[in-house]
């Protein structure tokens, strides 16, 4: 018997099911220098300790996309490793603020099974949650993947399909933000004087820039993440594949489109939490990746006086510059675009 | 109202006017780390905590050019996002050391303005000043670029042009460095036995090895110092552009040079100032630079006995060995030369 | 005279010399981000502090390959400048555990010396020794490599060629790990219920997953070690010389299988020795590495009822999967074979 393993198939979840992940991960400096290297980040409250202690933090904050990666990779090996494709994610709540030092681990519950028609594939859905060391819950969020059958003939349970809120309600969304002091918030240093009061539902914004991807940034960033998906790595196998190449993990079209929404959006230091998230098209090394956002909705946070949230829908595109916020009143569905990722971001008052 | 920016025009700067930089930025180990990666950097006071704590020092000292790269990223977004090119530094003076932890945060004042006949550009200077989380100047330099104006039409104040230095004088070099002890330098671990006695004025080094740069390489370089100029990340716009490619930043080629002189100046711990720096070419991925040196000048520190400085002027070429010395007797501007950067060394006697 | 140097020629070796190396180099969290990030390594004790903890261990360890490479890198610049070929590895002992903060130098003894016939090469045997900043010896292995001679005529010592151990002795493997606590691993953080107990002499295990190998790559992690051998940065002079192109360091090529190894030994958390190693053939960016191991032997710990040792023979290969462990049963010299590593890791009962 081989003891490395091919992962699961879809015959092998159960209802209700808890897979406790390998591998704990402590998080350093030199993974936020990682991830300023591969996106350029440049939100104050991640990059400067001096800028977060001024805030009431104790230092600079993770950035939210680099745990959200971190605790997504751990999943990988037990989830989607003969995943066909990931289909969606939704209820993404960031709870709870993460520092280097602070050693993340996930598990994540078996939450709904529907077989497809053609009994080679199913719909798997998984609640993941992800901990720090002191076993409190940073971040929990449901994903849905596409995953192969390894016997056609295997018998499986009865669809079950969970029940997902359409976007997380705005009066959970404070938990990952302790209170802040908004007049230390020095604006020349974040980069905008544009606050929470300066946007308005409805306001598009082009992030105007555009980055192009490498082979080595997309493969350097997934292995940070530990994230072992084979479609990012393999390209002998890759090149008999659906798309006769590595395909780009679409975290890292999530978090260069961060990136790139500094510049509008330089104040919206902190996601509370991610709605839903669609992976429209896939993205190659070589691909120039640009996006831009619309102000869906803003909210207040029941008690607080310091930070509101903006509900943001950001497209990324590929090799398809935003100048006229394309495809703004269409479904995502057209060349060019290649993510569609509705979050709720905190910024100042 | 698009909330992005696109940066400032040449008619939107005044004389005398003083613009203070987003994002202020912890540098840490993994800044270290990175750039030890992308440059394979080897003086020993940056490398080991032991051999810089034997010196005097509480810890390893961070690269001289790391810190003047990341207080030179943070001007991009307001100076030089229209810039046509970057024509020069002057005075650019190290002055006070740098670790692990400190919080580096930037401003800029406009010293000169001089629009250019055809109306459509103009030359900017801006002094720039580093400060570290206690207030405390690090690193000053000027600058100056050619800024596009918006509209073409916009009228300009008069000409002003700065008087600057010809080179830093030497007996203000001692600053960044606090007294060292050199009976405590180690030759074997420093990886020369050439002290500051050992040079002469007119000596000539080729410092022989060459490194190929890769698109990854100097987009993860420069995105690690929050640098946001346009050319070096976005290879569709560029695909049009000036050279029909991504342009390599020119602090990447500066970093490379100072790499390579290891070998040939491997006790040049400290650079103390660079007198002037100029990138007579354009360096693209697939390039292999070489670079060699000559010592111009040296130079007593006043009341100094532990160091002293060395002029050193390092030229960093594309696609032509070093061997012999080229170039050495004539104007830099011929086929190969892409650096030309005169600077103070400090070296322990 | 130039006082950059071309490095030593075979003949400017003695036999008994001691070489110490420079440069000395503090190993931080940003090294252990970057070696994450290069090969995806999962092994849980080098990955989480938590978990290393609950073992007894300060705090989490760093790669045992990463303290190979940084020590290896070292001796470069005095050994293998002008080196052929590295021809071995034999003795490779990991003497104590190393940690971020940890100070790392090295040196090295010539202990055997054989000028080849036809008097322009010779064989340089050394033993190498690497240090931390307590003066602790943490890893010491002899190589041997072929090296230029820079004056053929150049008369060179009697033939001294040292007697090496075929495998390292399984009671000397203790030392680089304090005793743990087995009661404290956790199967499911660590990636594998499979402890020592359940492997056979005689298995085999094919590692699956395929990584392809970029330029950018290899050269970061080369550089991260501070090793400056040029085959692996010059693509102008790798142009004209033995294979056309940059050679990827053949440690990579033993990281890389190591980290796929995780796939069938998650639990072996520990390299202890190395009996052993040959790089087949090269490698070269774009090339796909995949991996597959078998079990040698087992051998208990002298005193030891924690962990157990594994002697494991891991084949890495370029462009070939392992499905069928591909040339078990022959010598290793076939077309796809890159790496043939013979090692002993430590597992827990």
């Amino acid at each position: 018997m081989n003891k490395a393993t091919l992962g699961r198939f879809f015959e092998d979840f159960g209802i209700g099911e808890t897979i406790r992940h390998a591998t704990p991960r402590t998080v350093t400096a030199g993974d936020q220098a990682l991830y300023l290297a591969l996106y350029g980040s440049r939100f104050a409250v991640q990059s400067s300790d001096e800028f977060a202690r001024a805030l009431g933090y104790p230092r600079a904050l993770l950035d939210d996309l680099l745990v959200f990666h971190i605790v997504f990779g751990k999943t990988v090996p037990d989830i989607s490793l003969n995943a066909v494709a990931n289909l969606g994610y939704a209820d993404c709540r960031f709870l709870a603020p993460v520092y280097t030092g602070d050693t993340l681990s996930a598990q994540s519950e078996v939450i709904g099974l529907k077989e497809n028609s053609n009994r080679k594939t199913g719909i798997l859905y998984v609640r993941t949650a992800g901990f720090n060391q002191k076993g409190e819950i940073v971040l929990s969020f449901v994903r849905w993947v596409m995953v192969h059958k390894h016997d056609q003939h295997a018998t499986t349970p009865d669809a079950e399909v969970p029940q997902l809120p359409a976007h997380v309600a705005a009066d959970s969304l404070g938990r990952v933000c302790p209170v802040i002091d908004p007049a230390q918030w020095d604006n020349a240093l974040s980069g905008s004087s544009h606050r929470f009061g300066d946007y308005l539902a409805g306001e598009r914004i082009d992030h105007i820039d555009g980055v192009t991807v490498e082979e080595a940034e997309h493969m350097l960033a997934t292995r940070l993440y530990q994230n072992t998906a084979r479609v990012h790595f393999n390209a002998l196998a890759e090149k008999s594949g659906r798309f006769g190449r590595r395909l780009v993990y679409g975290g890292h079209a999530m978090s260069l489109a961060r990136a790139l929404s500094f510049n509008g959006l330089a104040n919206a230091f902190h996601i509370a939490a991610i709605n839903g998230g669609r992976h429209v098209a896939p993205l190659f090394a070589g691909g120039t990746v640009f996006a831009w956002s619309e102000i869906l909705d803003k909210a207040d946070l029941p008690g607080r006086h310091d930070v509101g949230a903006l509900r943001i829908r950001t497209r990324a595109t590929r090799d398809l510059p935003c100048t006229d916020h394309p495809l703004h009143d269409a479904t995502a569905e057209r060349p060019g675009v290649i993510l569609d990722l509705d979050y709720w971001a905190l910024m100042p008052r």
